[in-house]
């Protein structure tokens, strides 16, 4: 289980696409969000887009596994998915905020790696906001303003990565990724490997 | 500081050299020890040469970092090349057996990474013990015997590699190094970087 998070605009979507592209032992934990799909956005693919009556008995249900409101919008996991796809030996990325992240490492703190993506510096981030010229400027200034919130929780994440260029930035997840999955911890069946190889010596 | 352990003849010795020659920003400790010279191997480079009475007065006068005795020779890893290196900001690879893991990791258990590398059978480390031939027979069959004493100490690695094939277990190391190096523990100067972000925020 891998956790991204950043302030938005540090370019976690981009990197989460590219990844996910890249590597097909991972896949994407699609959240449920109650605010209104974006320009350009799919529902199942980007978020899951319900009501805010189907989130509230999800979230009651015990049907999440962590979620947060952010700008009076709620978010969350569903757990279904993330348990199949583990137990089917699957990666899950989640692209999901400190709140979250918080959560998930309560209940699931073994199997799970967190990576905090910093913007290069305030202006590059308030750039890429702009760039993205979905939200009204009154929602960008709330986001700078969100950021400095969302970068206080760098503390709380196992690597944290500078986003100066996307395919070095890229080539860094991968290796954590790749790393990660070399850890004594995760490598199931080794147990049984060493014991046939000591039976041979 | 990363550890590489294995039994004799898994590859170990032939990876660090691919690792020093491929990183810069790595240098191997050399190891004292009490045995005598191979053919090929170079005072300083593979070994500091010395005799038990030197030895003797480095482990008691506390400049050995760890020791061990292996088929009655002794080894251990002087201290102050270790220090001056990680002090100047260098990371330090160990070529040393699990029990010298085992003090290192008593020692400075934060900034340990242990790798164990693991022959992919015992026939293939049976044959790689005899193509080094420099070995009398007798010694050979007691690394063997000891082989499967150093591999029961896997449990107690960060990550655990099969050298099946040498370049695929070097890209492994690499991406173990890389990962490591993004830990945010290791990310010295990161809580300025983030403080300045948030004040321009």
């Amino acid at each position: 289980m891998l956790v991204m998070s950043s302030p938005s605009g540090a370019g976690k979507t981009t990197l989460s696409r590219r990844l996910l592209a890249l590597d097909p032992q991972i896949e994407l934990s699609v959240s449920v969000t109650t605010r209104a799909k974006r320009a350009g956005e799919v529902d199942g693919r980007d978020y899951s887009f319900i009501s805010r009556e189907k989130f509230a008995a999800m979230r009651d249900g015990g049907a999440l596994l962590e979620w947060a409101e952010v700008f009076g919008n709620y978010y969350g996991t569903p757990a279904q998915p993330v348990e199949t796809a583990l137990a089917e030996g699957r990666d899950v990325l989640f692209d999901i905020d400190w709140q979250g992240t918080q959560q998930l490492a309560e209940k699931m703190a073994d199997d799970l790696v967190r990576i905090f993506i910093l913007p290069p510096s305030a202006d590059e981030l308030a750039a890429r906001l702009k760039r993205r010229a979905q939200d009204p400027a009154e929602v960008i200034a709330e986001r700078m303003a969100q950021a400095a919130a969302e970068i206080s929780h760098w503390p709380e994440y196992d690597y944290v990565l500078v986003n100066r260029d996307i395919e070095a930035c890229e080539k860094e997840i991968v290796a954590i990724l790749r790393a990660e999955r070399l850890r004594r911890s995760r490598r199931k069946g080794l147990g049984s490997f060493v014991r046939d190889l000591q039976a041979e010596l």
